[in-house]
């Protein structure tokens, strides 16, 4: 249980604040343990985040495999995920930028999940294309590769620094839009019935 | 011309192999004149890194405004700048990784003229909703943030790293599909049809 703390606590702290800003004395007194404690169950730092991402990763694969179990058809799982994103509190950017500079072993891991949650990917974008949901004509790896909801996050943890947008809505905005350009009529109709529907119906 | 010349070697170099790894040596040679010569013109390698990317982006600028003044609507402009990202040379991933790490006053002017390019970019989209092109409930910042070129190109340039897809491909895909994602009815007949006349038809 206290593992699981640990990395709750961590997740939280190094998504507020990034991972450079929250010293390993930070988390063990925000838990009001002690370090040694910490230092019990983690070898350092980047072992605590990378379980942290690990976490993160499962809690994500386990929402989209529920929820696309349970839409209607496969637009409104993808608008439902999209929708989750809308109000997801996510890691500031520097959380990312901090990865990405100083923790490269932990960058790769990102990737080669990235690379991993693809094949999944991939199936549910077989089968809207086969349902005629989907264009024939997508460039299907390109495609896959778009979609990959991570390509949206290292965007928007990137560039959420210079732009004063607010970060759930410059994803929301890219995934609809993503989503309704690769749609066939059948899809767009859904998409569009979605996007008429949202409480200030403009996006 | 001289300093012309060191401007359009050093992009040629930059694009290819990434700043680092090009020296103050390797462009004087490369061109058959001192490296005493060079620093007459520039104070140093950042200085003429500078100097590639205004010049770069004016190239930009002014194929935008050509492009746009000759196309018959504007989808079918934004098509036709699309089409010449298909067949751009793009700097290799190596160059903005070296820019966003070792020279981050670089980074922050690119990031300064990308606000700038898109006050054009929303003269342009303002224009394509009153024509009936794009759709009229689009969330309007996010969606000019989303279309900026360089977003793309910072995209594409961080993760073709790691994909083994064309780097081309993959840019000119994201671009039809958000272009398609935005537009109307109306907009989505020109964008399918240009889909469809494509050399191997599948995009």
């Amino acid at each position: 249980m206290l593992r699981e703390r640990i990395i709750q606590q961590a997740t939280t702290l190094f998504g507020l604040h990034g991972i450079k800003n929250i010293s390993m004395d930070d988390l063990a007194s925000s838990l009001g343990i002690s370090k040694r404690t910490i230092y019990k169950n983690f070898k350092n730092k980047e072992d605590i985040l990378k379980n942290c991402i690990l976490v993160s990763q499962e809690d994500r694969n386990h929402r989209v495999i529920e929820i696309m179990s349970q839409s209607e058809n496969i637009i409104d799982g993808c608008l439902q995920i999209i929708n989750h994103y809308k109000y997801a509190r996510l890691p500031v950017a520097i959380f990312w930028e901090d990865i990405y500079k100083y923790y490269p072993e932990t960058y790769q891991y990102i990737l080669e999940d990235a690379e991993k949650s693809n094949i999944y990917l991939k199936r549910l974008l077989k089968e809207g294309i086969e349902d005629n949901y989907f264009r024939k004509n997508l460039h299907f790896d390109e495609t896959v590769f778009m979609l990959d909801i991570s390509t949206c996050i290292v965007i928007y943890g990137i560039y959420s620094v210079r732009v004063s947008l607010s970060r759930t809505d410059m994803i929301f905005n890219i995934m609809v839009n993503m989503l309704r350009g690769i749609s066939t009529d059948k899809g767009i109709e859904i998409v569009d019935k979605y996007i008429a529907d949202l409480p200030h119906s403009n996006n």
